[in-house]
């Protein structure tokens, strides 16, 4: 199979450990990632950001590949038992692969937004070990072991760490995938890395202590700390510009609403058309069968949301319209803010909307976003041909500095007819 | 407004003239160009064309902003009355902006898989001209005369034709975005040509004749050649790469047999569950009203193919399955085969399908895809700073050797359990 | 005028404030500067760093056009006396142009090589006022005080504050060029920025005190942030991975060596063959005349290194030698030492240097470089639609973060044949 | 060795049989090429045209790195013994690096300009088989043969047809590295073509006959078609574009009046400054000692090109002083001219020359420029899983109407004194 990705160019899957990406994409669960868009709604601030999960999971393989053959080039200085079989090699591509399969419409929005629904991890691995799947009777046609394997893999947890790592971890596949891809999609290219030059510049180092002895991932200090000071910006710039935009949270806020109240009419025994069976079975207090979840993906979800605009509940209704039309919440900043002077705006806002004859609960929303670009831990090494291996924060004077700030963005969301006293009542 | 747009980068409207896509981006019919995919289908072939309309029509309006800058530059050589005025500027923009507002779902595809169904222009038209729609209370809240002056730039029409060919002619500026979106979106690099240095080379002259004194715009000899060349290899990169690819073609015969099927059905009187009532019409041998019209789109569409997996009919449930589950038609290619040869080809290859209890008015199609490059006409001229005007192909060895060239590709295409049977009979 | 430039792709020079550069372009002095390196000898560490200083002096014209164009559109909030004329667009436009014309061989190599050389600086100014040379023969010709406006203007002096800082300033033309040209030289991508948002981002706002009420500029604080944030660190990369590279710097300390001998041999009375008049007068303890000065180039110099191959001196012709054959000295790395180690390990750098019968005045180097990616000072603002204006380390975390932070690297250089005992001796 | 290439990215060599390259970049003779210019003085039309071939070097090699891969990839279609063993993969690598060793100054230029000089293949192979080259000796050093194989690699020879062919033949390494960097340095986009892809399309057939029955490349139909279109296009555009711009032809046009007259000059007895040894054996039509031609460079060339200037032949010393200040002959180009009347053309020229006092045989010349961008030979086919191998034309709609189709520029070039005069009787 060869493949052209907007991203990386000519994608093959050719080779025999391979065979298996190949075989999965035909699964109906791995076709359903197609529908299912990568950034969520995030397309109504950055008009080019419609890619998807599939494209998504083809990238994270890709970079597997890649990953694996530097990893080839330096394995012989480890014990030959320790090294990237061929069999090893399939089973990271494969949870590579599939490591987000079990996320529900719109991405991570979903899980958030409808409360009590299990996090997309737990689905990825139902769809893994369900004998009912595609992807599990695929998996098993290889090795009877594959699914549980892979559900491993992605879960972060192999004999040898450094595979599964790779697979979740700091610069796991995921990661240096999706930073890349979405930088493409919304033109935001600030979200552009080294890749090739971060993954030739990893190496092997013995694990820390006795208790882990095994093998791990390391920096080449001669040569990769920029590639990795680049790779930590990359996601500091893109929770900036495009995971904290403003429209992409005011879009997620009206989803989240839109959620709030479907599930809260549905229990109280409104009906509501083109209900998806999933979202009967949360607003009823249950999980979701396997096949009732699967059945969920962004057209599922946003052909209710169209149904809705003519349901007799006006919240709902109006709710559903202005996401359809884009008339998104505004957004006033609050910079500097102590919890205090937070929660007194908040509270006015609230008032406001009340004064206008809105529900605050609905019509108002706080939105503290936070993310912390880098912190140091113990896993990951700089390491030199002579002398000790380094924390990187020792060699990087920006990783020194950036290690463990949190970025924090504090925003109050409102309904748009409500900006001019927003406006008036809130900016200092 | 400034925005972020992968393929262009900063896209900023903010000049008075440029005020009127800002409202204009509001309006319902134009945010409906986000639920259409600019490429239909084509993500089945290249999983990262996911890219709509909604983006193209910013990129068109952008690339018409670009273009208006370079004539404001050279027509101090035309009488003042012949200039670029302020109005005609917002007017070519608003037109940009607006040229594919008609469009079906999946793009073109819709009105060639739906018999009878009027052509987008004339949709586009009608959104205009209507005064039910926010996009003409938009146009006409500027300039009564508006929604008919923009109307007649889409359909090529102006007192100055080098306005309305900017918005409808060979160099417009629908094309010089959607090649570059489209490579951008399907990584296929060779759609890329070198788009300032096209616009730079753009010059007045007088029209040829007494009849057509209008400036027309002509490319600057010395400099402009290889730009217009490589925009027209591009344009050939991407129907050989593209819009011609095999999984492409595929997909688009697979909608049109569903689309076939259902109408059929419809008008057969069974009932098909989520049927759109734009499609009803359509059945019934009428045209939908323009609000039913305008509530398809690809959501609307796929969501009652996914619906329809679960009808009675077997046929129809079938397509839908293949087509969600990615199980396309294959293909044969049929490499420099005659009239005879391709109509032999094609009742085989019916035959292995009836004989294998398929119906080969379904399940077998024969695909003509066919597109000229570049033919001259006597509307695009090369100039020179002295001596006279020259045609493109007296100045450009390969426009010379490709003019009139066609390109065709011709295709059995059939249901993939077919493959085996149908690689016997048909490969030499 | 047209131009392709690998850099800004097409580059023109067309209006009428522009056609001085046009002239400018054939001035001898312009010339010169095809014959002078951007980055001197990094291009021993860097294969594709042959780009010169001409290429630079264009692009740097090139930006501030641009830069221009985004005054233009908002310098309405100006009084008109304070406003862009065509005059002073053209003034700066010839600034940004000769900014570097007195730049010696290998660029700022030579000033630092030469113990009482002029810094370039005053070169320039030289070149600008004195009446034998074509630049100062264009300008004056355009009008009688330009040639000093352009030098105040270099110098960093102007009426209007916002132009000068344009020529020389911390958001340059200089810097704004010289970055993009490096990255794309060297392949360093890191060194790549958002110049377009970069400069849609700069507002007007007036100065901040009674006695500076000159309009100054400042970044638009809900788009530019990110864009000034990675402005500041594609600067901080560059000096890691290009500026301050192991090989260029050892390739600058062999230049310097080369220099001190060669003057220290002519002072000697040892005459050198092909020793150019500028650098017989820097011997003889003078400035060289204007015309002598610039007709010292790259080629100039390293054809005299070349001549010195053969001279009777034999560390002169070894330094030569080992220049040209790319023997460059060898580096060891001070981490983290304070300044009794670094001391202590030069010591013993020069004592090894020495056992081996080697001079180490010569064959060893204390390299200590440094830069401060960030210092906030009050001339860069951040403005907001609403509210007060805020220094950039209250809205950007990562330049609170680097703000004062110095960037520092160590290292012992030395002849490549003392390798294994350095690295014993000083490698912990 | 991990290098930045502006081209290529990441370059690395690091393999076991890499390592020759690794130690030939140290060889004198290797260094040498970072004083010659790729494209001679094309920088004077394209500012940022200053590569050397010492960075092509380093590309091609990058590029056998990547087609060994590939052929790595498909070679188990061949019996063992003809497959790419690391010798011959070593052998490859360093004839790749090695295949320019020869060119004297400004490349390709220098041979054209001196009668007699020997073409730059007859150096390179000297360069490789005389015992007193670094070269030479860190081949031997590996194994005794290798200089010879190189040398056969280079002039096309080898037992597999097909590595031969990779050195030196339509789709070689050089050409593959040449026409990406060309269109890096000087921005002209149109060179760029796919080179993953190109690379990923070749598959091994059989030879097409008894007597060639050794594996030889072709292009996979299914893939690769448009890769190869689009290389023979990026190379068409780059003739058009810059190696037949008219600024590099008339810069070239100098150079050979300078050394055309150095060389009459010093023939007939006048003693030139700075002469460099090898021209003078050229000039007493002898060929140059090895040495001696090493010691010739760009930067000796027109080191003595500079000392020209000031000797007492006032012709000679013109020339030089117009090539220093880029004082360049002016152009008229004859469109479609027949012999006839190109020769017309080229008498009044030197009439012209001749009214205004200056020789016709040193200021006015006729260019007559041409390129086949592609003739079709059999030693390249286009394959398919299944059925016969075909052309490139009979699969390439692009191909076959550009088969043997011939570029052609024709001009008249000279001093710019004469351009008012030259226009008025030339231009129709």
């Amino acid at each position: 199979m060869i493949l052209r990705d907007p991203v990386h160019g000519l994608v093959t899957f050719e080779a025999e450990e391979e065979a298996v990406i190949v075989r999965l994409m035909e699964a109906r669960e791995v076709q359903r990632l197609r529908r299912i868009r990568q950034l969520g709604l995030a397309s109504l601030a950055f008009p080019g950001a419609e890619h998807t999960r599939f494209a998504h999971a083809i990238g994270a393989a890709h970079v597997m590949q890649r990953l694996l053959e530097r990893l080839r080039r330096v394995d012989h200085s480890l014990p030959f038992w320790q090294r990237v079989t061929s069999e090893r090699a399939r089973d990271a591509l494969a949870a590579a692969f599939l490591h987000d399969l079990g996320h529900g419409p719109l991405s991570h929005l979903f899980e958030e937004a409808v409360p009590g629904a299990l996090p997309h991890e737990t689905w990825t691995d139902r769809i893994l070990l369900d004998p009912s799947t595609e992807v599990h009777q695929i998996l098993v046609s290889q090795d009877a072991n594959l699914p549980r394997r892979v559900s491993e893999l992605v879960r972060g947890h192999h004999e040898l760490p450094y595979l599964s790592k790779a697979v979740s971890g700091t610069l796991d596949v995921d990661r240096c995938d999706y930073l890349l891809r979405d930088a493409h999609a919304t033109g935001v290219r600030y979200g552009e890395y080294d890749l090739p030059w971060l993954l030739r510049s990893l190496q092997f180092v013995e694990g820390p202590n006795d208790r882990e002895r095994a093998p791990m991932l390391a920096i080449d200090g001669k040569k990769g700390v920029s590639a990795l000071e680049s790779f930590v910006l990359a996601r500091y710039f893109m929770f900036q510009q495009v995971y904290f935009h403003k429209s992409a949270r005011a879009a997620e806020i009206l989803v989240k609403r839109i959620l709030q109240r479907a599930l809260y009419l549905v229990r109280d025994g409104v009906p509501l058309p083109s209900m998806p069976a999933a979202l009967a079975s949360f607003a009823a207090g249950d999980q979701p069968s396997l096949a009732d979840y699967l059945e969920l993906d962004d057209q599922v979800l946003l052909g209710a949301f169209h149904a809705w605009e003519r349901t007799s509940d006006p919240i709902l209704a109006d709710l559903c319209k202005r996401l359809r039309a884009r008339k998104l919440f505004k957004t006033i900043e609050l910079y500097d803010a102590d919890a205090a002077s937070i929660s007194e705006a908040h509270e006015k806002a609230r008032e406001i909307a009340r004064q206008a004859g809105l529900d605050p609960d609905v019509y108002v929303a706080l939105d503290h976003a936070s993310d912390t670009p880098y912190s140091e831990d113990s896993s990951l090494l700089v390491v030199f041909p002579k002398g000790r291996a380094r924390k990187p924060s020792e060699v990087s004077m920006v990783l020194d500095r950036l290690s463990g700030a949190e970025y924090v963005r504090t925003r109050i969301l409102f309904a748009s007819e409500l900006r001019e006293s927003m406006r008036e009542a809130l900016i200092r």
